[in-house]
Parts: C-alpha cells; sequence; structure tokens
C-alpha cells in the first residue's frame, strides 16, 4: 500500500476519477489536486448541446463540483491553481494561485499529470479577434455561449470537419445561424473513409450548412476589433463568429519541461499501468499517449472515455493496487441532427500505411425491420484480413439506432475474433429494433465472401 | 458436390433461407419446397405490428413471395401442400395437396424439415370457441386481424406473459381495447428474473394492462358460439377477443413418426451441421434443438434469427459445403410500449439449477448523458462466475436504446471474455447515446467488485 501525498495535476475526467479511485481504496490518503479553471469533473463533449441550447443550463454538464469533492470525498481540490513546473528530482510542483497572483511549492510522494489537451490554434492573422473561439474547457464553451447571447451573430464559420467542427455547426445552425464549413481535406469526418464521409456531408448540406473542402484557412479578417469574414485560399466568408475546430494537440508542455519522455502527436508516453519515463510520476486522460489493440501502435486520442478509464486505471496503481489499461479500438460517435455516425478500429488509409493486405464491404440495410415505423437507412463498412479473417475495423452512418452498434464491432476487435465470428453471432431481434439479420452481420456476410 | 433432389418441408425463414442458400451455391439444382400455408419468407415477428395497426399492410410481412421464389430463383416452390409423412428409407415424402385434396408422394436424394412451431394450445373447455387465438403463421395473423375489423372487440384477455403475450397486450391497448392478461406465475416474461420482470409490469400497468399473476386459466366461457370470458382459478374475466401467448412447441410430429431422434421439448435433435439422426434428412429452424454456448445445454428457442441462420448453414451443407452452427446465447430483446427489454446468457434460476457460484450486480444508469435531452432510466443486471469472473448473462429494461446494448454482452459471452474484460472495451460514447461510461460497463464495474 502507497502512502504519503498524491499530487494531481488536472481535474477533470481523468484527474476527478483517479482521485476518487484513491479515495474509494485509501480513506486516509492526503490527495491534492490542482486545477487551473474554476470547474471539475464536467462534460466537455456537452458543451455543444449547451450552446445549441439542449442543455438549458452548463452546471448541468458538471458531473460534480470542487465542493462535492472536499466534503464527501476529502479531496483537497483547489481550482484556478495553476501547476507551472515539475520538480521530478525533489518532487515538487511550482503552482500559480490565478486568484491573488502569489506562486508556491507543494511537495508530492507520487504525481498524476492529467493536464488534458487543448485546441489547435494556427498562428495566422487575426486569431486572437473577438468573436473566434477554441472549444476545451468549459469555460471556453460558456464564452461562446455567452458571445451568442449578447451578440447574437448571424453568420457562422466552422473551420475544420472533425467532431467538435460538426457538431458545433449543427449547434449554431439550431440556434438560428447560417453555417459554413471549410475543411482543408476533401472530406469532412477524417477518422471516416471518403465515401463514408460524403454521407456525412450530405447530412450537413441537408441542414444547411454550406460546405467548403479542400480549401485552406487563411486568415480572420477583423473590423473595429471584431472579426468580419474567415479568409480561405479561394475566398472570403463574411463571419460574425467563428469556431476553430482544428483538432487538438496534448497539454504536455509541463512535462516535457520535466524531462518526462514523450511520444506520438507529443503525448507523455505511458506504459499500461499509466507510468510515466520518470519514476513515481504517472500521466492519465488526453494529454497522454495509449496503444491501439488492432494496429499495436501508439496513438493519442482525446476522449472522454479513455480519460476515465485511464483514470481509474492510475488511480488504483497510485493506491497500491495493480491496474493495467490495455488500449484502445479507436470507437468514435457522433450525431449529426438526424444522422448518426460511429467507426471503431482501423480504416482504410491507415490499413494501407500498414502494409496490410485486407478486404471491405459496404452495405446498406434498415435500422429496424423494413416494415416497421421509422426504420432509416444504415449504411455499415467492414474490413477483415485476407489471410485469417481477422476483424479490423468497421465504420457507420445511418438514421436512429444506427450509431451504437458500432460496439459490437468494438467488443469483436478487442476480443479478436474473426469476420466469420460475427456472422453466428446470437444479436438481438425484434422488428422495432432491427431487421432479422442486424446490419453488423449482414455486413460481415458480405465481407467473407470476398476474403 | 451433392446433387440429386432436394426437397425442403417448410417455406418460412429456415426452409427458404436454406433454399435460396442452395440456389446461390447451386444454380441448376433441383430444390422443391412445400409449404403448408399459402405464404413464404415472411415475418411472424411483425404479427403484433400489423394487428395494431403500426404496419399497414399483412403484405408487407413478406420477404419474398412464392412467386418470387419461383421467377427469381428457380426454386419450385408449392404452397398449400403440407407433407403428411416422411418414408427415410424409401428416401420418399407423401404430399396432402389442400386445394384438391389429393394426396402423392415425391422423392428426394436429401431432405430438410423445416416446420417451424406451434403455439401452445391446452385441451381446455371452449378452447376452439370463436374469438380464442393462438398466433404462428402469418395466416393466424390475419385471422385475428379480420376478427377485429369485422367484430370490434372491445375487451380482451390475453393468456400467458411471454413476448408474444405482451406485445399483443401492447397491440390490442393500441387498437383501443380494454386488455387484462392472466399468468400462472408471479411475474410476467419469465425469461427474466423477477426482479426485472417486476419492471416489465410497471410499464404493463402503466399502459393500463390489467395483470392476473399467480392465475391458472381454467376455460373459456361460451355464448352463441363465442367466447364470453375467461375463467382462471381466481375470478371470471370478460372478453369478447382472447391471444393464447402460452408459448410454442416445435412442430417434430413428421419426424418422431419417421424414426428421427428428438431432443429437449420435442424439438428434433440436430448436430452443429444441422444433420438429424437420419442420414440424408436435415432439420433447421424452430422445429429443432440448438446447443447454448454458455451452458452447453440443448436448447430449444424458436426465434427468427436463430431460424434464419440454421437455414444459410443447413443449405450450405446440403449444397455441399461445410458449414457449422455454433449454438446460441439466449439473445431476446422486446419492446412493450416505450420499455425496452433485452436478455441474454443464463438467469438467475438456471445457474441455481447449473450449480455454478455466481455473483450478480444490478445498476441503474441513464440511456445517454444524464444531461441530454430525452436521456431515460436504465436497469441493467449482470451475472459472472465467482471462481473466474467469466460472464454469465445480462438483463435489461430501460427506456429508447436501452435494449440494443445487450449485443454487447452477447458478443462478449461467445467471446469468452471476463467481466473485468467488459470494463476495458473501448465502447462508444457521445451524449445523445451514452454517459461516459455506458450502463453495460457500470454493471460490470459493480459486478467486478462482488468477485
Amino acid at each position: 500500500m502507497k502512502d504519503g501525498r498524491v499530487v494531481i495535476i488536472g481535474g477533470d475526467a481523468a484527474g476527478m476519477s483517479a482521485a476518487a479511485k484513491i479515495r474509494r481504496e485509501q480513506p486516509e490518503r492526503d490527495i491534492l489536486v490542482l486545477e487551473k479553471t474554476d470547474y471539475t469533473s464536467y462534460s466537455a463533449c456537452g458543451i455543444p448541446y449547451f450552446i445549441s441550447g439542449m442543455v438549458d443550463n452548463f452546471t448541468n454538464l458538471i458531473a460534480r463540483t470542487p465542493q462535492t469533492f472536499r466534503k464527501e470525498y476529502g479531496i483537497d481540490v483547489r481550482t484556478a491553481h495553476e501547476v507551472v513546473e515539475i520538480d521530478p528530482a525533489d518532487h515538487r510542483v511550482r503552482i500559480h494561485d490565478k486568484s491573488n497572483g502569489r506562486e508556491f511549492s507543494e511537495a508530492f510522494d507520487q504525481l498524476l499529470i492529467a493536464t488534458g489537451a487543448q485546441p489547435l490554434c494556427p498562428e495566422l492573422p487575426g486569431i486572437s479577434t473577438t468573436g473566434v473561439f477554441g472549444l476545451s474547457t468549459l469555460a471556453s464553451g460558456k464564452q461562446v455561449y455567452d458571445f451568442i447571447q449578447s451578440q447574437s451573430p448571424r453568420r457562422a464559420v466552422i473551420v475544420g470537419g472533425g467532431y467538435i467542427g460538426l457538431e458545433m455547426a449543427e449547434a449554431l445552425t439550431r440556434r438560428g445561424m447560417q453555417v459554413s464549413l471549410i475543411q482543408r481535406s476533401p472530406q469532412v469526418m477524417e477518422t471516416l473513409d471518403p465515401d463514408m464521409g460524403a454521407l456525412v456531408s450530405d447530412a450537413l448540406n441537408k441542414i444547411g450548412v454550406n460546405l467548403f473542402l479542400e480549401e485552406n484557412f487563411v486568415e480572420i479578417e477583423a473590423a473595429d476589433g471584431r472579426v468580419k469574414a474567415v479568409v480561405s485560399n479561394k475566398r472570403s466568408l463574411p463571419a460574425d463568429i467563428v469556431i476553430l475546430g482544428l483538432g487538438t494537440r496534448p497539454n504536455s508542455r509541463l512535462a516535457a519541461e520535466a524531462g518526462i519522455e514523450l511520444g506520438i502527436k507529443n503525448a507523455i508516453r505511458v506504459d499500461g499501468r499509466m507510468c510515466t519515463s520518470s519514476p513515481g510520476i504517472l500521466a492519465a486522460g488526453d494529454c497522454a499517449a495509449t496503444t491501439h489493440r488492432v494496429s499495436g501502435r501508439e496513438v493519442h486520442i482525446a476522449l472522454g472515455t479513455i480519460a476515465n478509464k485511464q483514470g481509474v486505471v492510475a488511480g488504483t496503481n497510485l493506491a497500491g493496487g495493480q491496474a493495467w489499461f490495455p488500449g484502445v479500438v479507436g470507437t468514435a460517435v457522433s450525431k449529426i441532427c438526424d444522422v448518426e455516425v460511429a467507426r471503431t478500429g482501423l480504416q482504410e488509409k491507415e490499413l494501407c500505411e500498414l502494409g496490410i493486405d485486407y478486404a471491405m464491404a459496404t452495405i446498406e440495410a434498415n435500422t429496424r425491420a423494413g416494415y416497421f415505423p421509422g426504420a432509416g437507412k444504415i449504411t455499415v463498412k467492414m474490413f477483415a484480413e485476407k489471410k485469417n479473417g481477422r476483424l479490423l475495423g468497421a465504420q457507420i452512418v445511418g438514421m436512429e439506432g444506427a450509431a451504437k452498434r458500432i460496439d459490437v464491432v468494438a467488443t469483436a476487435l478487442t476480443a479478436s475474433i474473426t469476420v466469420a465470428d460475427i456472422i453466428d453471432l446470437d444479436l438481438s431481434y425484434a422488428p422495432p429494433f432491427s431487421p432479422v439479420w442486424d446490419p453488423i452481420q449482414t455486413a460481415a456476410r458480405q465481407l467473407v465472401k470476398k476474403l
């Protein structure tokens, strides 16, 4: 059993999952959490829905407040406290108290770095103009919301067609804005193959989003200190508000400055126990790398599910237990108005990179029995390795009820079952839920024919 | 490659799946299908939705007509042809042509018995009265529909609280009837544990169904040749229409009379290739038994998914290929108005029977992120073996989006992964779809604590 003080940098998903786990295992342990914002344990994924008005108060996005952690968990959570330096040799962190500007340091026996990720923000002219936003923390979501409430923007431009970009395109459309989206590549949602991404483009067009693909973001045009337009290499798009959805990068600067080894995309390299290269220092969540269980490669995927799981593993180990995070299979899901999108495993471009000889099949089916009210279209694309039938991944685009089916594939990938095994799975069927062959199995049936 | 004539008795899910599979593999093969009703390849599961009015024409329930099979598949499908005897020694079947009353016989080289199942119908006074219905074939569904249209029954009594009984309770409620349901045991839906079954009872009460549990069906009271009441050991329930939902029994009489071995519940015993005890004679679908992959026991489960899969396996083998049906894990799903119900694996009473030392956990969670509009309650109960953490089964009752989650457990059961592995699964998360820990994983997290 470990004891001595554990310090946690970052009070969101990974940090607070770890803190809560340690508290359950060690009721007397000294736990100090340092969080640079005013909030803990919130759902960053919920921000677009708060901005759209679907969630009516941003406090609903907070799972547990700092007060709750202090009172009910006995955890010393200090908000507005930013760690500015880690000293691994002395086992101390230097802290900036944003409420009064003072700096001080605290000792730790063990340290967990859970500093998250931040939106990529290219250094382009006008990028800091009022009305241009990235989205990461709850505070940044509230800023966007307040801006919309006070300024009533009519024209929105989203830069970047990933999950955040598309969810914000929907959110701002729901708020009555005319939304344009520019994207450097020829498709939105690059975690899908181009053919499946095209189905998502169709969904965006349907809700009235103007898509400008294969356009590079060049600069922000401002007037009177406020955003006026987003300029691409092809046009100037008038804008009252701009959302940058260009992806995220791990907040690993503190770790790097402390000499801790970084990995892919500058995420903090960890082993399965969430240990970094520096003894007694662990990392978890969006700042850390992980392993892709299908490719075996180190990856950086910033998602709340992974952060929560890694946090629990880190907490277990910090409390002296034995836990191992086995990695991910690359599952993600999103909803663009009525259209559900999901993916897991490897996509075509990754399979090509890895030199895997694969077969693929794409099928169209119904989400429910074809005759059942509300049955909608579902497209499933699935991959398997030619030499042995090993399942490699799948992508889904479809109507209500389509996306969560990806979990069967995620489970199958984890269990390393073959695509032929998918056909035999005893999946649930009743007319309100599925055709008699679940679309996942229909895809598998097509796919085995190509092996 | 096999050749010679293949005869198939029964033109629904198993029979026609087999016929279509043989045709794909053997374009010239002589295939004769003998179907005693007027319909082929229909969705018996859809009948309650046709009766409720949610599906507006019963022909929508027909996937492929006999004409389609004849013209597009070149399969000799004869409807209204009932096989009345199998002669395994002579390789002949004797056939009754219902259209003209004549009998004749046909030879086969291989035979597939796909005769389905029929509703249990106890020999009680008044059981044959007009207005008392069992449900199995499409024709029987049409009879119920026509009776409702012409007779406008106001009071309905359902006897039996299984899937058909409950789906019909909803259907007749939707048609504006006052519905009562009597059930011998203390709970509805006995494929669930009593505590989960109670949640389904709540759902039935909510839509106004009068439940009478622990009551034995004694007789039908008739007047003027029409049903007047259903009498239990405790009361007499006035009824204008009665639906018997007492379960099904395999149509295995023909097989038994031909000396073919029967198994559990008189279902035709088959091996994984769907071969019966008689050489050259296979069986598939609701008339056949199968293996439960978790318990290892022979079971009889009459479900369309199983029938379709077994039909394809039988067809492959009849065409000279090699296919194996590995069995089932006991997955089933249903919807009672807003409430979704699902189960897979073994339930408590089975675990007790088998003498397995198990742990269980029941959790309540949300179907979506708690703050997301439309988030509803979901209850998940899960079992694992104490000595090794082997997953054994799960049950789900919950609102929209709850039930299909059972497929993750069905996949995990098939892949024999442990309950601890469930926690690590990279399941999909976004606020419209799930809390950050999927309820399946929340149940697994509780369950591992009890091992």
